[in-house]
């Protein structure tokens, strides 16, 4: 039995406290907040609702820590104070400062004997094993990632925040003639614009002028200006009844050759299709909170990524009932 | 650097030594073969010929053997007695005979202090993996694996074996609807017959009775009765113009679900379109050795599998790299 805390209840938390409810040797025994935990309802009969400064006590009653904040300025102070006192697992995602949230997560880990795997869930997570899955199987070649169909917060935030609107979903569409170029071993060389588009579907205030709002998303710098950007503007009501859902998916495409001569084309292809995006990040989560859990009953400690994790440690079989049933 | 011997010189052999060439931290050797040595010609011009029964002679300028014979009858005698001289890696692929033939390979490897990889490939091998991996995301859920298009072997070979028979090609084709319905989250129960139909290219011997011939092909058991069978003769020239690569790949899906009343579906999806076979999988053999070196080098030994190998020692790049580029 794996004993598992949560730490922070948004969408990711929620979505653990259920990925747990599917794992029959996971059970959750506490999630911590920064709120007043009497004011936290969870939907787990049995586990305690905790505040953060009293995470110190759950020292030996919790294997592994999910960290369930956000990459921008929860984790890189969270995850490596969490170390301390228990096995962590997050899914930090800002790529380029993995780096340093990783020696940060491993020297606290390692001062404390712990086991801390982060950047877990899709991507980063499951998109960059297949990366390093079709690079390895085809060093010669070309990688591709697209994302979608799926809604994307921050540039739903983006919107958000330009005056006159109200509300507003943005989803990242991959453009299909791109992956079917890919799919075809063309190799082509994509610019931003001919990957994806972004479809916003927006809630004006009233009174709010739709052609200035729309000309401002257009023309956001980094966000929308390097993209095709198709804007929609609808009511209130018809956003919450067909764009409240957060799905998401992608795909990582390795297109490379191989023989003598390089005459033979081969394509890998990894893709994700998922209802919904903090959901299954959890599953990730739980999958690997479960490795993290078996790494530190073997005594190893400090900082490790999806890369470092035999596959064999994330299911609840062992190795003969897994060579029987899946190789 | 790892120094490889490869271990029989067919379409499997040549595709290693091919492989080889991708991989800079990769050297061949020597090439093993029961034949007399003075008549192979290897495409390589610096790695020697030998006969199979000096291996042991190649005991310290070998670290990792490549066994590149067939799962019915070398493998099995094959792989277990290498694993006294060397670390190896093989493709095993008789599903139903991993269990033994990782018992066999692991006490002989135990014994010698090397580690053996074996079933390695894209099924069993990549496939594998995706099985597990899917598993391990989705607990609740269904799995799915589609072969082709591509050329089965022992089919084409069951045709030639009928009386009338010149030369024959058979290929597998997963059922597109079926995939689709997959792919949509229905969780179709499939028969075999609605997974994959069978195309046979048959050229036949002068006089032959066609009809008589795809009669015998449509109700062969086991290869073809279970099937949709579609028959086509063809002229001994057009099966070498037009079917005379060695093509395959397939799907594998996991169709699952999350939340806390299952509410959300989620599909996994990992294909292959590979225009040779013995190539990719020669490709994944090489990436595999590389991790058995260094498997190896860290002092491990015994049998493994794909499940039990971290995919950072697939890749000759350090963790630090691979985080940074990849992740």
């Amino acid at each position: 039995m794996t004993r598992i805390g949560i730490y922070g209840y948004g969408n990711l938390g929620r979505g653990v406290e259920a990925a747990i409810n599917q794992n029959d040797d996971m059970e959750l025994v506490a999630v911590f907040t920064r709120r007043n935990p009497d004011e936290l309802v969870i939907k787990n009969q049995t586990a305690k609702v905790c505040n953060v400064k009293d995470m110190a006590d759950w020292k030996d009653k919790i294997d592994v820590m999910i960290l369930c904040g956000g990459s921008a300025t929860d984790l890189p102070e969270q995850t490596p104070e969490c170390a301390k006192y228990f096995n962590v697992i997050d899914s930090f995602d800002t790529h380029a400062r993995i780096p340093e949230h990783f020696a940060n997560v491993d020297a606290s880990a390692k001062a404390s004997g712990h086991i801390g795997i982060i950047s877990v869930g899709w991507d980063p997570g499951m998109f960059s094993l297949n990366r390093l899955y079709g690079n390895a199987l085809l060093p010669e070649g070309n990688d591709y990632t697209f994302w979608g169909k799926g809604v994307s917060q921050g540039h739903s935030d983006a919107i958000r925040r330009i005056a006159g609107v109200k509300d507003a979903k943005q989803y990242t569409i991959p453009v299909e003639s791109a992956l079917e170029a890919v799919r075809n071993g063309e190799n082509p060389a994509l610019t931003t614009r001919q990957k994806h588009t972004r479809e916003c579907f927006v809630v004006l205030e009233e009174g709010a002028d739709a052609a200035k709002v729309e000309e401002e998303i257009k023309t956001m710098p980094n966000y929308f200006a390097d993209y095709d950007t198709t804007v929609h503007f609808i009511s209130e009501e018809e956003l919450k009844a067909n764009h409240s859902g957060i799905p998401h998916g992608g795909f990582v495409l390795r297109s490379g050759v191989t023989g003598w001569n390089k005459e033979n084309k081969h394509i890998i292809e990894y893709s994700l299709k998922l209802d919904s995006n903090p959901e299954f990040t959890s599953s990730v989560l739980i999958a690997y909170a479960r490795a993290a859990h078996r790494l530190a009953n073997e005594g190893a400690s400090g900082c490790k990524t999806v890369f470092d994790i035999a596959p064999a440690y994330l299911v609840n079989k062992t190795g003969e009932e897994l060579r029987a049933s899946m190789l």
